[in-house]
């Protein structure tokens, strides 16, 4: 079969690469019908995720059909359309309980990192019944592979560490395709005011017309700070992953408020606790671990979420070079996300 | 009447003050039967608290006796036996609303702060109706005094926000009356281990007495992992206000577990986002609210709570120099809380 | 001044009264400018409600503006527009402590009730601090009114205590209008499915346009338990108070669902725990605590939620008698709430 | 292998039965070495539990060792000692995901009820990965049994499902081993008092060493009212499953009080509406999903709880026929719990 497959920093392939088998009886083989790039598909190429071999294929988003299933495989069966978590979790483990399946003893992210993932023709996804989720056949499958990622990272580490509630002032601080996906799906708690910060005038715009209420490019705690009257804000969610990005956070926090991190850092930042020790003041970091991908499924059918949206550019997944060339030139391609299908 | 009253850095005298009087129609006068002295008024001894004015009367603890109460002051009587919280709250505004007394408009941290305190024969505390609890006769006075600040803070800003459940394994960073007190209140739900840890053995044998499980003194973190078992702990409470202390909250917490920081802190510190991000971890900041207060009477009166165990040392209030005297040394004096009694 | 004074079962009148009295030093007393009727109201007027004395002057809803306050009030001054909650609370007593201002120790429900109510010129509110909340103005007064009883019953009673979630799937029973509270209010939570349960077609048509996604009328267990593919609802909300509509909550809620109980029963009802014992269901009652009432003013000043969608027919306050007439013939009149001016 | 057999109403037997065999890839084998006999067991010895067929092998608690696993069981070994779950589950389904075991769609009360149980030498466990528990080598194994069904049950159904809290009062009604088990890990969350009702004094004075504060036999609703100065109590426990328990429970629940259901119920019962309506009252109902075994588990090894007290009786395995003799006679005989050891 053809894969994307990694060769170190900076160089990747389409290239033929032998068709997954099952391992374990627990396993799923997924013939790929579509599936996506992610911003960490980019830090891979720039070798800045170190335990990611050269050989290996990329991708950890996607959507399928069922080709062959262990025989410790129920919920599953061969034909059956299936999502793929960018989580994989056996479901049983002390983690796997406490709902914490990307900290899975023999899961977690594996696809595209620790195992060969789903930018390929074909995949192996371990634990498959507590991996994959059916779709139905009526669905916008672009919707759909949304959910492998994007969207329960954006609900669970923005929107819920974050604690949203209704009538909240919330700023989210990075308009990429994780901000969007925390603006999407922050609307399921109706905040009275969502304050948007990008410095991507774009990006900004995009965010208007999926709910944000506010938007803020420069002097960001200064114009929120006044936008809140000097309260700052409930929920602060920080999307970028840096440590400038974590500072405004912290300077417009509410007393009683939350600050939500997603974002990935590569460096300590400086926590201001001489300022926040009195405030009442949470902070919340987390891993996705795709608890919530039913749930949301469940906003796809009924008409709440549209996260197709977020989609900007499509290709077939032999084209999936180009594909990449576009991404990785995001702001200038004004690019969110890409979508790859397999026919 | 007789007051502590400060005289800037390092300066204090007991000596004559005007009887407060009712200001506003929610005020009461309280006669003092006993007050205690707070490690903040030691950092306010020591110029570290600017906003104190010179000639402020100090304290903000105490139980006493309704000498006076305003118009508009319906909950208590003339007479009445009263509890004083160290927070004041107007129990209406939008803070207080939330719980956050500590954040209320017209109120907060007042006593022996922004106004005269508790270390005197009188004391004038507004928002009466909200600000003082009704103590039943039968009950041990001097237990009851630990519940102005120390019980409910090391209650609500560690164990409440910690969130320790049945079952956890919980690290107290610093041995002091603070930590002591969320050792005491930890118990009612009933972890598995509660690690102390300080530098200080007498106060760490005290812990073993109060029910610590285990103590730990150096090389903290190494030990700590190695009690867990590589884990680390579900909780770690930060009861000192320092980056070392802090760092070593961060380094032993469990993934999906909590740093509850009780500690004043004079700087800010090195938050690890670049280990912490994907460990759904939970930080949080808190300055007691009292809100707990009610409960903690139950706990007292059931006979499930005996904070009187905290009190090292008694004197007369009119000795309250020498008390002062004896808590600013306290590790040479083995001294935890003290007492004043005013007869 | 002028007043609308209940004289015994199905006799009221609208006539001259003593203009009320600061009593109390929290006292305010408030010019009526805005209020309604309640469906309480009716129930009191049918002699449903005995503690309701001869002469006292009903109504529990309205706004105003403050026109003297007692010494003890501080968040209020003479001219602030004000809008009165259905529930007095002195916001100190245990129970509001605990958030339950229905079950405050001098307070509850007094308007209308136990004291002289809103559907007058001028009404005293007891405990004004805690009773009373800010109208900033620019907002819609008659959308404002909404928030005094029938938005926060429905949101608290029905939606807060049903626990809906993103992507549940809810029933209301009744479309009255404090059924139809619960469908704008459940909106917060974003449910994906909202059925809506009535015999009156005209109250599920504007359940319709208020955003019901399926309307029932008869045979309601079984259309449901169709609609859910046999799994039946998330939540179940009872909003009319009957033996045959709590019948069909029991029958329709799912393993692991809520009943969230809002109106109000004259009898008992069978509970059916052979079958529910296992199912791990949640039943709740509650009398609205208006705790939520700050929250609902922001998500009115942010276009969030148009209770003033609510409102069918509107009359000068002296009209008083000929909106009682409309309001008792509601399904006639197709009628949902009245609004009453004082001009 | 020998086993205990249903043969329709009043009729069983210790009798030869096949040794059951792997029949799914996460399916395992259990050598039982410790096993019990639940309440329930006796009610389907009645006839109560129809769906029990002739010739099922009756038990679903115990402790054994792993004899055989399935291809697709990756986290026992053959030779590890495993607690077996009164629940089967798959960890995966959509209840699953939710912690609804209990609702598994290929789990639930499957042992000795829809397929062969643990009175027996060997049982085979569907789901091993999910519904086995890793027992320490150092664990006391009678302890350990306590954790199969009757812990879980009290802390989920009546504890958790109760939400005691520090400083509440709560009454258990019914004082049997399911009672008594709410009593023991109550107790983790500290209530102040703990008053137990039953009509037998021998299971009251044991509830006393167990913790009980207060103990009530006759005339409950009177004197519990009394005891709590007509308030009423925070948590009303139902450990029964009768009319007349579940009354006493309604008539002594606090406003803001929870009422938890255990009790299996065979009929319906009065709710009084009419009162409840607006006490802001929750009723809970749950079958357990023993989600919660491996921290009662922690709790065990720390010493926290001792669940080897509720054991009065102990057999060979052989004997298994004159345990349900002292256990059918319960009360005559003084048991609680019986232990059963296959040596």
């Amino acid at each position: 079969m053809k894969a994307l497959v990694y060769h170190g920093p900076g160089k990747r392939a389409w290239e033929e690469k032998p068709k997954p088998k099952i391992e374990n009886s627990t396993d799923a083989i997924i013939r790929i019908t579509k599936t996506t790039i992610c911003g960490t598909d980019l830090h891979i190429m720039k070798g800045d995720v170190p335990e990611v071999i050269e050989g290996l294929i990329l991708g950890h988003e996607g959507v399928g059909v069922i080709e062959e299933a262990g025989q410790g495989v129920s919920n599953f069966k061969v034909g059956n359309k299936a999502l793929i978590s960018c989580i994989t979790s056996c479901g049983s483990c002390e983690a796997c309980k406490k709902g914490m399946y990307s900290h899975c003893e023999t899961g977690g992210w594996l696809l595209g990192h620790m195992i060969d993932g789903t930018q390929a023709e074909y995949v192996r996804i371990p634990h498959a019944d507590n991996s994959l989720h059916h779709v139905p056949d009526a669905v916008n499958e672009e919707a759909i592979v949304m959910l492998s990622d994007i969207l329960p990272t954006g609900f669970e580490c923005g929107v819920l560490k974050g604690q949203i509630k209704p009538g909240d002032t919330v700023a989210i601080v990075g308009a990429g395709p994780i901000g969007l996906a925390v603006l999407l799906t922050a609307q399921f708690y109706s905040p009275a005011e969502i304050i948007m910060v990008d410095l991507d005038e774009n990006r900004l715009n995009i965010a208007k017309t999926f709910g944000a209420t506010n938007l803020v490019t420069d002097n960001a705690v200064e114009k929120i700070m006044k936008l809140t009257d000097g309260k700052g804000v409930d929920v602060a969610i920080e999307a970028v992953g840096a440590s400038s990005t974590f500072d405004i956070c912290q300077s417009i926090v509410a007393a009683g408020g939350h600050i939500a991190n997603i974002g990935v850092h590569g460096k300590s930042v400086e926590l201001h606790l001489e300022k926040l020790w009195s405030g009442n003041i949470t902070i919340t970091t987390r891993l996705v671990d795709t608890i919530t991908t039913p749930m949301l499924l469940k906003t796809i059918l009924s008409g709440k979420l549209k996260p197709e949206k977020l989609i900007t550019h499509r290709f077939a997944m032999k084209e999936i070079m180009k594909a990449y060339d576009t991404f990785e030139n995001a702001a200038k391609q004004k690019a969110l996300k890409v979508i790859l299908t397999n026919k």
